[in-house]
């Protein structure tokens, strides 16, 4: 499980609810109507905007913001010395074998690539072509999220308007206004909660892990590629440490870091 | 029917009625006056906006909102295998044939142009100069609904000041300001309707259209060149499995999976 | 003049007028300290943004938006074929003569160049370059009217905020709140039709004009350059119909369409 | 001085000024309090925004939107072709002593490198290299005030806020409401006019003269490097024309226009 | 410490207590709740947009806003032009000695790639690889305070939703409604000044930050380079000096300025 993720959701919920005992009750803010309009308007738009397999893909991925990335970098520079070292003593093919103990199967593709003799340019050209659509995939996720963020808002006010315009044909009873004009805020309450505490965060994260899976494809590729041109492991290490931020690359060997005094 | 469509905008309907039916009543939300300045004020905006063949164009491709893809890039690779086959077996000019069975005028265009001899790089230029006045078409019947979804609020909001200084002159009658107050709203009310329920929500289902029809042409042309070089049909098939969604290969044939941890 | 720009502006003004007179009368929305604050303080805005030349120059391109449309696509590929014809049959200075004849500047010089023997990479360099400054003044006369559309609201809002506090100052009087209250949202109303109904339309035909000469003037280079290669004059049709969306095709030949199934 | 902006500035503070005093009083809307958290959050969010030598020279930069356009396009020219002609006449050397006289740095720096019989590539190369530097430098006055524009509604907004609490922290006095909560709209107003009076309108400024400054040095590297390969002044003349709008080239010469029938 | 962030803090609190004191009392302005709902939502919404490591981190980098710039441009032409003297003198090898005594990593790093022999070629590409990196995780930590600069307001408005919503509920009592009021706006000023006092602010200077670092290792590279092919230092100071703006220039030598006549 991402630790982000389950203490963001845990401490935003316990805010929200604490927020609200402070003053009022649970009751007051759980609206079965103004839940509807909001989340079923938002979703009614969503279905409109896209096909239904993609729809349903789109709902499928807010798994991803809860899952760890089971894969580091440093871990993928290790496995590449480990293929390094088998080539150089083994030779190409005796890769095949450990291919089929590897789960990734990015990897997996790439090592029987080279196994099966292609030409470096063709098996970077393959894998960078892979990595394009895996790419252009993961930003259509991105965007259904935010495409959520936007439409969550926009309904929770259409449910506020008509709550107003109920409430403003009912003026004749004053002890209704309040809670009348309380219950058509919850659906704008509902839907800034539906962009910023849902839509909007899952966005971000499934950015920041499809950057990191797509960096650590990039570092994979890289190293593959030097596995095929017979380069010594150490000289390996060295190049594919270049792509890891400096306080990364500790973990790996000694290295000193780069100078970078800002923003590191 | 796109089934998506369908099922959002009869659920979007069914919402909003029963979000006003719990608290007022249908004929309170049924103002024409609100409906001609909102609807006929966007459209006002856009008959400025657009020439007149234009504004009427981009009227008419929200059927493709509703229409379901028609072709799926499975059959269209299939198709191709088809087509190399014969092309293997009966030779290019065989394809002739073929062609008068095909409904798509894409294809058509380009088996025409391998049957009449024409160069593979002039082939991919023809094909590909068409894709890209298809796609700047596409962009703009996007942009048309999008200017759409940027009108509509605008003008919900003028007439709702409309309403609201035709109220504050007539305070005297207290009475009257709850009701006044309530049509003067309506009016947003419709212009974010018609931005979040119709204009906004269609201009992504053209946007995702348009995307699966430059993607099933692309792959088209890759095919028919493939052809042209005279590639063996099973490595024609896995050339283009390339182009497709993991989830999707399986539907040819029984491939694995190209790694992708994230975000599929 | 323009058929769409006509019926725009005259059924927005309509349904405006009705929309005031269903509940109120039209004098209510006429004030003039209020149309002073929110144009002239937009125009103040405009004159600090921009040199005078270039404000008076912004403000003349409005009647872009009324005039129709003199060149159409296939008017321009008709008068191609008929060049072309010229020089196939009586060479290329037989042009000068009938270049005398054109109003087009665009067509003129080009065909200058040719007949003065100019090289063809040399003619397309110039007549591009031209279109390159044609195109970024055509883009600088929509960002002014997309300023005003900007700067419109904001002084509305400005005009409003002054009308506010004005008004706050005088609460001891309950019967003018009210009727001052109508007046300080008048220049919220007056920015929002400025930005909506005359700035941002504006903004969208000149951009829409623009986007059509360019393409007029590209399909133009082609020609020109097709006549100078002595190409024939058939073949020069047919690869200039490329340029036109599939319906606009027909008014030319009986040729059939390109296969397009979204969005045309 | 630049005309535009004087008219702009003295005509906007009239209208303001006119638009108070139709219904209140000058005094009502100097408030020290509210002007103090209205610019000086904003300089103080300015100031951790930027190092202070920036942040200086951000203001210092407002006396440019004030000055007047010293050097034109067609005089440019003009001196382009008197170069040219000395050029030719008295050879390149004799460029030296009229670059002495010239006041423009850019030129003198190019004469100089010409004179020194830099290789074109070169000249061309170090004049460029030069222009961009100029153009990042405007690039990052500009988002100065395009900051300012942003921050200075927000403290507007966040002095309301502050009014608004307090207001309401007093209700039991409902004769000081009107006065306080129009106080508070104060720091709105302010914000409004910082964005929309002062800041936009001196970043759009700032662009228009980057643009017209690019251009000119533009305009003056082609020149320089034609006298550098020796043309002919009227040759270059001709060359660049090109570069003006169709308007001005007429205060050189007598030269047709170049066909363009949208936004001139 | 960085000075000019220094007087932004204070003087920005400054303004905001004299202005908050001037009509009430700080108390009022401080309210625990209010500030959990508004800083702990921001902060949930922000886990569960980043891993913890990069939340950790995000927040971190504040502190290079309060950090002045170690290194000024002039001081690195500075130095460059020293070790220029020395590998003039000396020989390249001799810069080894040198560059033990330097801090700065990146220096450090290209000299020693220098001393090793390394083609002038793969130097600037590794020192660029190296730079573009360091951009990237720029662009990511100021992207973290645009984050914290959008969810800031968002959560702001949600507190002062639930704030209505309880005081809607309780209108029984007239005596409360002020007070409530005002707390439930107090959320909305929180999240107003986290946008524009801290995090807005913050996003900017590190960008300022991270444009004079790269600045000035772009500036490192090309010295560096330049020292490589055994230029003379008084040519490289000028190659050099081309990088700085006319003002900076001046520092260093005495050389003229480029001709820039707007906004530098």
């Amino acid at each position: 499980m991402d630790l982000a993720t389950i203490i963001g959701v845990v401490s935003g919920i316990v805010f929200i609810v604490i927020s609200i005992l402070l003053k009022g009750q649970l009751t007051t803010f759980f609206d079965a109507a103004s839940i509807m309009i909001t989340i079923g308007g938002t979703a009614a738009a969503m279905l409109i905007s896209y096909p239904l397999t993609k729809f349903l893909n789109g709902l499928k991925v807010i798994r991803h913001a809860f899952h760890q990335d089971t894969v580091e970098e440093p871990d993928i520079i290790n496995m590449i010395i480990d293929l390094a070292n088998v080539a150089r003593k083994e030779g190409l093919l005796a890769l095949e074998e450990k291919a089929v103990e590897l789960e990734d199967e990015f990897v997996k593709k790439g090592i029987l690539l080279i196994v099966d003799g292609t030409e470096a340019e063709l098996v970077r050209n393959v894998l960078e072509t892979e990595l394009v659509f895996i790419e252009s995939r993961h930003k259509k996720n991105q965007k259904f999220w935010e495409d959520v963020a936007t439409f969550g808002p926009a309904w929770g006010m259409i449910g506020t308007l008509i709550g107003l315009v109920n409430m403003l044909q009912q003026l004749e009873d004053p002890a209704s206004v309040g809670p009348n004009m309380s219950v058509a805020l919850l659906t704008t309450l509902y839907g800034s909660l539906l962009a910023n505490f849902v839509a909007n965060p899952i966005a971000a994260k499934l950015a920041e892990r499809s950057d990191s899976e797509i960096a650590t494809k990039e570092l994979l590729i890289e190293g593959l590629l030097s596995i095929l041109a017979g380069e010594n492991p150490r000289i390996i290490e060295e190049k594919l440490k270049a792509f890891l931020a400096p306080s990364v690359r500790e973990s790996i060997g000694a290295q000193e870091d780069a100078g970078e005094e800002v923003g590191a």
